[in-house]
C-alpha cells in the first residue's frame, strides 16, 4: 500500500491506520475526468454524426472537431496529471505559481487542502509527466482506465489476508475465484502424470493450441455439454483466458467503434477486454443503442452476476438473431459451477440445431469450474471456420506455455476423478459456502438473489445508502475496502439501480467468516453514519 | 497439409507427392490483392494528408474518401474470397455465370484452369463467404495477413519432420528456435524444485507479473547485462513473450497509423505484432518516412538476421534519439547467444548512464537464450514508470501461468547451473553448429554473414534467382518449401535487395545434415532449371 497517503481527514467512523486514503481525492477527481471525457465524447459523437449535412454546416463540423481535438488534448493531459499522481501516491495539492530561478510559472509551494502539518513530496513528477508526454494519447487512456479498474485489486495483490502472516491484509471477495477446493487441486497437479517435458511443449506451439489440447477440450465439452454429436478439434482455438478469447472476437467480429448487445449488469471484465484494444463498445440492452452499429449479443450463462441459468427457450431466443444478421456469443464459464442437482443447465453445444451456426460462439475455461484463473486458460468454439482461422491469429500474442498445455490436457481427460471426486467435493462445498453466506445476509435482512450457480451472490444494500446515488455506492464500496474487504459494485457491471453489490462466496469458511465480521462492522459504521447525517439535517431545518 | 489441393500442374524438377500446390494460384493473388491494398491505401494517404486544403479541395477530398471506402471494401471482399479459399484448400477456378433455379448468377460450372481431368470441390464455401460477411473488415485483414505471414509455418506444425515417425517431414531451418540443448533443459526442469503447486500459483496474479518472478529477472539482468546498479523489480513487466511486450509498447506509445523506425533486414515477428493490434508501422531506416509521424526506433542487438553486434559507440548514437524526443526499444533477446568468446556483448543496461532514461525501455526473454520459446515469458525493463504501469494494463490479456512463472523464477536464479553447465555447453553446441553450417556453405561457395552471435546465418542465393526479383526470390522459397524445408526470405525482414535468406543452425546435427541435403537438392534443381531457361531463352532469340 506504500502508493497511498494517509494524510487526508479521516470521516467519523472510519478506522485510521492502514486506510488507503488518496483514492478519496486523486482517484475522484480521475473518475470524474474520465467522465468528462466520455460525456464530451458522446456530445461531439452526436453532434458530428449527423447525415445530409450542407457545405455550411460541413465547416461548422470541421470547426467542432478541431475543437474537440483540442478539448480532448486538454482533458488527457489532466487526465495523466492525475493518473501520474494517483499511481505515484502523491496527494492532491493546488498548485501556487511561484517564479523559479529561470522565470518559470512552477509549483514550488504547497497549499495546504486538508489544514494538516505532515510534510508531503512536491509535484515535481507529475510536473515531469505532464511536460514529457511519453505516452501516446491512447497510452494516456489506457493506464488511466486500468489504474482506475485495478487500483484496488491491485492494492489487494500487494496486501494479501494471511490468517498467519498478515491477518490485516485484504479479503477478496471481489474477485471471481473458486478456493474451495485447492486441496484437491493441488494433489492432481503434483500427481506424475502431471510432470512432462517434451520438446514440442518447449518449442513454439500451433498458435490454435497445441492439437492434444484442443482434441481434448472437444471430447471434454461433447460430454459435458451433452453434445448431440461429437464436437470438431478443428472448431476449437485455445488462448491464455477467456477475455483474450472474447479480445480476439472482438477484433474479428466488429470495427472500432462498433458494439456488441448484452444484457445487464454483466461481467465487467468483458468490458475491459474489448476496449482495451479491440475499442468495442459492450451495450447494456436496458439503454438504447445510440447510433452504434450493433455486430451481436453476448451471453453469459449462467449468468454473472445474477446467477440466473437461462432456460432452452429463452436462450433460443437469443439466438435467433439470425433475422438480424447477429453474431451471439455464449460465455459458459460456470457452467460446471451449478450446485443445486435439481437444477439443469443447457449449453448452447447442447442443442441438436442451432438457427444460426455460422454466428454462434461458445467461450468456456477452467478458471471458475476448476478454480485455476492462475492458469490463464480459455476456449473458443466455433462452427466457423473463418472466425476460428481470425481467432488462431491472436494465439501469437495470447498462446498458454506448452508445460500447462499439457496439465491442463491431463487434467481435462480425467474424467473418472472429475466426476467422482472434483465435481462432486466442488458442488458440495459451494453449496455449503453459500448456505453459510446467505444464512449470514437472511440474518442481516439483506436482500438477495438466491440461485444456485456460480461463485458469487447479488446483495442489495440501497437501505444503507442516503441518497441512493452511485456516488453514495462508491464512497460504502470505499468504506468496505477501508476495512480491508474488496467487493464489487453494481456500477462495474452496468447496472441500472444503485446499491447493488456482488459478493464472492467461494472461499474456505475462516476467511469468508472473518470477512463477514468486516462486512458487518462497515454496514454498522454506515447505519451509525446514516443516523448522524439524518440527524444533522433534522437539526438543520 | 489436408488444406492444400495438389491438382494443379506440377513445374519440371519438382517432386510430386506431398507437395503442397495451390500454394501457387490462390495464395498468389491473395499476395498481389495484399499489394494491391497497400498501394491503395497509401495512393490515399497521400492524396488526403495535404495541409491547408480550400473548401472547395475539402469538398475534392471527401469524395476522395468515399471512393476510398468503396474500393477498399471491394478489395476486402476479393481478400476474403481468396482467403477462404486459400484456407479451405480449394483450387482457384474461373467461374461461369449459370443461372441457377432462383434466377441468380452462380458460380456452379468449373472452368479448367489447368486442363487437368481431376474432380474438385465446388466453390460454394468461398460464395458462402462472400455472401455472408462474418468478418468485420479488420477481421478480414488479420485473417488474411495471419494466412499469408504463417500458412507455412502452420503447415510445418501439422507435418513435422521425426526421425522414425515422420522422415518425409517438414524441417525448419526458418523459425529462430535453439534446439541445441533440449537435453540439458529436460533434465533441469524435471528437477524437484521445478514442481511447485502454491494456492498462489493457481489463482490470478499479479498482472504486471507475479512479484517473485520479476524480483528474479530484475537480478538476472543486473548480473547478466552487468549493470552498474542494482535493477528495479518495480520497472520489470512480464508477459506472455516478447511480442506481447512489443505489442503492448507499441499500444502506449504511439497512436494508430504512427510508427518505429527499424534498421533493415529486421526480424519480421515484430511487424505482425505490432499491426495486428496496435496499428503501428515499422518503418524500415533505408526508407524515407513517408509523411508517418515516427515515435522511435527499434535496435534487435545482437541484430536479426545479420547477427551483428553493436558497439557501445553505435548504440549510444541511437539512444541520443533523445534530441528528437524519440523512445528507443532495444531488443536483447540473443544476448546470451553470443558464442565467440573473444567478443562482448554490451547491454544497454551495462551503461553508467544513459541519455534518456525515460524514453528507453529494454526488451529480453528466454525463447531463444534459453531454447524454451514454448514457455512464453518475455519482460521488458524500463525506467519509466507511466510506460510500465501502462504496459501492465497488458498483462490482463497477455499473462503468464503461474506454474510457469515458477519455473521461470526456478530456472533464472540458478545462476551456478547457468554460468557451469548450460552457457559453457550452449556455447559449445553453437559454435559446433555454427562450424558446420559455413563449412557447408562455404563449398557451395554460398555468401553469408560470418557472425559470432544468434541462432542463424545471414546468406545471399541471388547467383540462384534469374532474373535477381523478389518474385524469383519467393519462387524459390517455394522451391525449398516444396521440398519440406523451411527457411525465411530476405523479402520478410524488409530486405532492400532480393537474394538473402536467414538459415537457423541452432539444431541438433543429424536434422541438420538433413536439411543441408535437401537444400543442395533444391540448388541442385535452381540450377538445373536455370540452365534450361537460359537455353530456351538462347534458342527464341
Amino acid at each position: 500500500m506504500s502508493h497511498r497517503s494517509d494524510t487526508l481527514p479521516v470521516p467519523s467512523g472510519q478506522r485510521r491506520g492502514q486506510i488507503p486514503r488518496d483514492h478519496s481525492i486523486c482517484t475522484q477527481l480521475l473518475e470524474i475526468t474520465l467522465h468528462l471525457q466520455q460525456a464530451m465524447t458522446e456530445h461531439f459523437v452526436q453532434l458530428t454524426s449527423r447525415q445530409g449535412l450542407s457545405l455550411e454546416e460541413r465547416r461548422h463540423t470541421e470547426a467542432i472537431c478541431e475543437h474537440e481535438a483540442l478539448l480532448s488534448r486538454l482533458i488527457c493531459r489532466m487526465i495523466n496529471l492525475l493518473q501520474s499522481g494517483a499511481a505515484s501516491g502523491l496527494e492532491l495539492q493546488v498548485p501556487l505559481p511561484s517564479e523559479d530561478s529561470r522565470g518559470d510559472v512552477r509549483y514550488g509551494q504547497r497549499a495546504q487542502l486538508s489544514g494538516q502539518p505532515d510534510p508531503v513530496p512536491q509535484l515535481s513528477d507529475c510536473e515531469a509527466a505532464f511536460v514529457s508526454r511519453d505516452l501516446s494519447h491512447r497510452g494516456i487512456d489506457i493506464s488511466v482506465f486500468y489504474q482506475s479498474s485495478f487500483q484496488d485489486y491491485n492494492a489487494y495483490q500487494k496486501d494479501k489476508y494471511h490468517k498467519d502472516k498478515n491477518t490485516l491484509g485484504f479479503i477478496n471477495l471481489g474477485t471471481s475465484e473458486n478456493k474451495l477446493c485447492m486441496d484437491l487441486m493441488t494433489e492432481r497437479l503434483q500427481e506424475s502424470d502431471m510432470n512432462c517435458i517434451e520438446d514440442t511443449l518447449l518449442q513454439y506451439p500451433d498458435w490454435r493450441g497445441q492439437p492434444f489440447l484442443r482434441e481434448e477440450v472437444a471430447r471434454f465439452l461433447t460430454y459435458y455439454c451433452r453434445a448431440p454429436t461429437r464436437l470438431d478439434p478443428e472448431n476449437v482455438v485455445v488462448l491464455n483466458g477467456c477475455c483474450s478469447v472474447f479480445s480476439a472476437l472482438a477484433m474479428v467480429l466488429c470495427d472500432p467503434g462498433e458494439a456488441f448487445l448484452v444484457p445487464a449488469p454483466f461481467y465487467g471484465g468483458f468490458a475491459f477486454s474489448s476496449r482495451l484494444y479491440a475499442k468495442v463498445q459492450l451495450i447494456p440492452v436496458h439503454l438504447e443503442s445510440e447510433g452504434k452499429k450493433v455486430r451481436g449479443f453476448v451471453i453469459i450463462n449462467p449468468q454473472n452476476p445474477l446467477g440466473d441459468i437461462y432456460s432452452p427457450d429463452s436462450l433460443m431466443k437469443y439466438l435467433e438473431a439470425k433475422r438480424y444478421n447477429l453474431h451471439v456469443i455464449i460465455d459458459e464459464i460456470y457452467m460446471l459451477s451449478v450446485f443445486d442437482e435439481s437444477i439443469t443447465f443447457h449449453s448452447v453445444l447442447s442443442m441438436k440445431s442451432l438457427p444460426d451456426r455460422n454466428r454462434t460462439h461458445v467461450i468456456w475455461g477452467t478458471s471458475k469450474d476448476f478454480g485455476i484463473s492462475g492458469f490463464r486458460f480459455g476456449a473458443l468454439y466455433t462452427h466457423n471456420k473463418e472466425v476460428a482461422s481470425a481467432v488462431s491469429a491472436f494465439g501469437y500474442l495470447h498462446s498458454i506455455s506448452g508445460i500447462a498445455q499439457h496439465k491442463l490436457c491431463q487434467l481435462l481427460q480425467n474424467t473418472e476423478w472429475i466426476d467422482k471426486v472434483y465435481l462432486p467435493t466442488n458442488c458440495y462445498r459451494l453449496r455449503e459456502a453459500h448456505k453459510y453466506i446467505t444464512a449470514e445476509l437472511k440474518a442481516l435482512e439483506i436482500p438477495f438473489h438466491n440461485r444456485s450457480s456460480g461463485l458469487y451472490v447479488w446483495i442489495n444494500l440501497k437501505k444503507y445508502l442516503d441518497p441512493c446515488t452511485f456516488e453514495e455506492e462508491r464512497l460504502l464500496y470505499c468504506r468496505f475496502l477501508d476495512n480491508k474487504l474488496l467487493l464489487s459494485r453494481g456500477k462495474t457491471y452496468m447496472c441500472k439501480e444503485p446499491g447493488w453489490f456482488r459478493l464472492i462466496f467461494a472461499d474456505d469458511l475462516p476467511r469468508l467468516k472473518l470477512a463477514m465480521r468486516r462486512f458487518c462492522d462497515v454496514l454498522q459504521e454506515q447505519k451509525e453514519a446514516l443516523i448522524v447525517k439524518q440527524l444533522e439535517d433534522a437539526m438543520r431545518e
